[in-house]
């Protein structure tokens, strides 16, 4: 067996030590003589994997009591209903911030059902930065500001976080625990976990209690949060398989020092690869520096044929998941927690070879 | 390692050929260098696994083209909810009989947003069985006749399906797959997958393609059947472990003889712990002969107290999961597709022994 270096946007790179250990325990977890798919979610067993999991999640972000944690499903994609269905009560208006391919498909969920007034769209600028607090356009009495705090696609992210008046809400899917965020500047968070949590088919929603009290009675039982929130993320059969490699993950992170430490590890891994993008006219980044994400690097080369050659390649040297999204072209990596710095160094190492070919 | 005998209700035993496939290809799906929990859901790799597990459910359910097959989010309880939104249009009425714990919650969330007949309801006589078709008070012109074709709590299931004008909508959750059915019988099919299918976190569909075009124009984006239908369950990262999991299940199923094979099976050990259960007043099955359901085998003992020490002293000989649901007390043993003859007859020889010292 040999493991590639995994470059992916989602699903992606998950820690070696947390699938060895999954590994380990698939027929039998703990002594119970079954897999952790196997069990019943009402048992013991499962309810202390759910509690462990929800208090790592709150240890590793400093999450308040006054917020729910809640572990759901769909992914960020059924939180682009939920959200609204929840937060916006009829007749009221929400704020979105657009800023590439994830928080337009949000909005375009958002306006299926009620009022959404765009503040600020960066697509005339083919979405190459984040706007400025003075530029937004917000509604005075919004229900609250939603914004996508890290683009997938595109591959910008916001270094600080607008001070709004409304609940800000944000979809961290692509850099959830990336970085120290200030949890209660939000009203609600939202990530899919297949990025830097866990496997797919997974969605961790982080809420202010206060807030799960708008929901409009007219709301499908299963679509409020406040029934989630009421069962401790056990009102039906949760994803337990995916709850169960969150909390391997999280622990994974904990060892590590938490989100300070892994913080600085992604920066560094960001900066290696910035460092030689920025070193000659080669390579070219469409974000604004000030945008710039540190878990998706995003990059274009002097022609389609060369991003092909280099996808190609790269894979012959054990390197996958580098091709940008389909949407735009051009080369993405994404550095998400689980991706090492010899994984960057390799990347790079490949990059100057390629260059001095080709450049 | 020493693997129990699992009669849990759900999440539920695997088939154990599964798992160690499962095991064996954590760390490195097929040579590709990475867990199928890190492969993107658009690569060439993860689509063939999609379409492999579509493929397997079509042949072994022999599913005719007019129907799409899907896989989506949030198990059978998000199910309770996207039918109505889905297949019930504004101002009519959809039909829903209730036959226990699981219909009652699918008419819970039906009747937030619209119209509900109740067409029997079998509380009253302690949801001891399913109606007889004479006995059903359907409404001209319904949109959809909603049962659940086996309730896993009260342990009772159709042994035919009530032939009605409206569409039959089935909940199948915990008896997919495990004895033979007409698809074409039936408007929509659903199930969650963590009893016959795979693990929990992911939901079959099963749906008339010509019932998808009455979903409303309000309903959310991600909410609408035709949504997923479009794009093959690729609209959203889907639970990718769930599908693998979902696509080495129906492939150890079909290698077995597929299921007329697994219907014999299930009905032998389905008999042979009823023949234990007939044998003697010291057992008492609550549900009528004719609505016995194979999958969930439900029972009493002479006092509560003979029934806590049944199942400590069951599990003390390694079988697990046989106490009955929290809202109905009792004992109760399901036999899926992938718990064995020999835990069956494991099981029985523990009662006859039970008995012997207790009866």
């Amino acid at each position: 067996m040999s493991r590639v270096y995994n470059f992916n946007a989602g699903p992606a790179a998950l820690p070696l030590p947390v699938l060895e250990k999954a590994q380990a325990e698939l027929l039998d977890l703990g002594g119970s003589g079954m897999s952790v798919m196997e069990m019943s979610h009402r048992s013991k067993e499962y309810a202390a994997i759910n509690d462990q999991a929800e208090a790592n999640v709150r240890k590793l972000m400093g999450i308040p009591d006054d917020y729910s944690v809640l572990f759901l499903q769909g992914g960020a994609s059924l939180q682009f209903a939920m959200v609204p269905m929840n937060l916006r009560r009829p007749g009221k208006v929400a704020d979105y911030i657009d800023t590439g391919s994830w928080s337009s498909k949000a909005i375009k969920e958002a306006k299926v059902n009620g009022s959404v007034n765009v503040a600020w769209c960066g697509k005339e600028e083919n979405y190459m930065r984040v706007p400025k607090e003075s530029e937004l356009n917000l509604t005075p009495g919004a229900e609250y500001v939603h914004i996508c705090s890290n683009e997938t696609i595109g591959g910008i992210r916001y270094p600080t976080f607008p001070k709004t008046e409304a609940p800000l809400v944000a979809d961290m899917s692509s850099e959830i625990m990336s970085r120290v965020i200030d949890v209660t500047q939000f009203g609600l968070i939202y990530a899919g976990a297949q990025k830097n949590l866990g496997p797919s088919g997974l969605a961790l929603v982080i809420v202010r209690k206060d807030l799960m009290e708008r929901c409009p009675e007219d709301v499908p039982i299963f679509l409020r949060y406040s029934t989630h929130a009421e069962e401790k993320s056990l009102y039906n059969t949760p994803n337990t398989w995916a709850v169960y490699i969150l909390k391997l993950v999280t622990e994974w992170l904990d060892s590590l020092g938490g989100i300070p430490a892994i913080q600085r590890i992604n920066e560094k891994k960001a900066q290696t690869l910035y460092n030689v993008l920025d070193s000659s006219d080669f390579w070219r980044t469409p974000a604004d520096k000030e945008s710039r994400s540190i878990m998706n690097v995003v990059w274009r080369l002097p022609s389609e044929e060369l991003e092909e050659l280099f996808v190609s390649e790269a894979k012959k040297e054990g390197m996958v998941g580098l091709k940008g999204h389909r949407s735009v072209g051009g080369l993405r990596a994404s550095l998400y927690n689980a991706v090492g710095q010899d994984a960057v160094d390799a990347l790079v190492s490949f990059m100057k070879e390629f260059e001095r070919k080709h450049g």
